[in-house]
């Protein structure tokens, strides 16, 4: 079977800004769930720690791509300077009269300017305290996740991850990685010649009782089968079961035949 | 203003069923990524280093109510005895006749049953190696998250997320959770009357240059504006910054004003 093809997007990925994250380990697993996702671009505002730092690169399971392109800003202001569209991730209402768009909104409003090579970007805040007000209202619209109430907090790479699922989903057409193996399925003529030859077994085998229920029960049985989209190759292994009952049935072997006799 | 009422999911959520995890820290991440979701049912299929392990309760940020709820069972056909639906994450293809669903289609097919009460899960693997063979086959369907061929490798806690997310986003409606506020959008009237006051000030500042151009600009101008969707109090916000300029302009005091002057 042919390996499915690559997914490659053609629009220009948003770059995910780190605004004075505080963990080197979340930066290092953010950038590893950018990577997951096709993006590239990580800018780090003020991390709180210095950079580069060690630990981040032990925590992004092989995203050093991402890591050692990082650019380091001393603002907001100089790190979105390029952007043409930002978004800003934050979990509480802020009182700004600014459009509140989901994860999925913020994929379609970033894929907008992306589809046309127009660098965009999502802000994402520091751990617990988040954005600022005024790192917010640099933002063209607010991004903010569908989360159950009673525990909203979510982690800062979490967050990143979340963003970048979403946009891949849609700028890659949301194909999984992999598709079931392309079985072709069975004919109405082998699944009739399956059906026929089960039903003149279980015939003989008196199990359509009373005889005037006969038809319903073969329309029931036949819809059983009918729901598993059965491959040719399905029917096959289906046929030969109920050969291999009928015959142990009619054998000359002893049945039920003790397993440890019947398998040497 | 009101607080957005809290989102409660009608339907009943799918168990997370953790097959053979490695890291306590996963199992503690991937509780916190389920409660974020609404996902409280977490089952634990041999868990290597035993349970409950204290690492996993530093790592799940609060989540203690679905770690201390956790069930552990000695083989996936047990943890998943009860459950009407199951659905195996894989990263990878494995040759078995069976549907490979998104993180948004296993989240359809979980809320077709979940909303009829029916107990659903969703099996992951364990870190690196993933499911067995034999474990997929167990389930009703594949999931496979849409990821860059170029960096496969989810966290665990990560794919949990993804599911969780997902099927959160289905059943709670995806709203955000928090709106923009609710200002009230100006009245036509009011921009009228705005953009009356700017343009008879534009036209004694001798903006609309050359005359016969006036209305094209006017046009553009206004446009401008129409695109922001003002609210009553930004029309007035905008009337007292133009009033401040052309008052700077006509004032007696010099201008532009020196700040430390002005001020004081």
């Amino acid at each position: 079977m042919p390996p499915v093809d690559p997914v490659r997007p053609l629009a220009r990925a948003p770059a995910a800004i780190l605004v004075r994250p505080q963990l080197a380990g979340n930066i290092g697993m953010a950038a590893r769930a950018m990577l997951n996702f096709g993006l590239t671009d990580l800018r780090l505002v003020a991390p709180r720690d210095g950079w580069p730092q060690r630990d981040a690169w032990a925590a992004s399971a092989g995203a050093d791509v991402v890591l050692e392109a990082a650019r380091v800003f001393d603002t907001v202001e100089a790190a979105v300077a390029d952007l043409h569209r930002v978004l800003a991730t934050t979990a509480r209402e802020r009182g700004q009269e600014k459009a509140v768009l989901g994860a999925d909104g913020a994929a379609a409003s970033l894929l907008e300017l992306g589809s046309a090579n127009l660098p965009t970007g999502v802000l994402f805040g520091p751990e617990r305290v988040g954005l600022g007000n005024d790192e917010v209202a640099l933002a063209d619209a607010v991004v903010s996740f569908p989360v159950n109430p009673g525990h909203t907090s979510l982690n800062l790479a979490q967050a990143v991850l979340i963003v970048g699922y979403e946009w891949w989903k849609l700028a890659s057409g949301g194909e999984p990685p992999h598709r079931a193996p392309a079985g072709v399925p069975a004919t109405r003529g082998h699944l009739v010649g399956f059906f026929d030859q089960v039903e003149a077994e279980l015939d003989a085998a008196g199990f359509f009782n009373p005889p005037e229920k006969r038809p319903v029960m073969v329309r029931n049985f036949r819809n059983i089968f009918h729901r598993l989209s059965l491959t040719r190759q399905d029917v096959q292994t289906l046929r030969g079961a109920v050969q291999a009952l009928v015959r142990g049935r009619r054998g000359t072997r002893p049945f039920p035949a003790a397993p440890s006799q019947d398998r040497t």
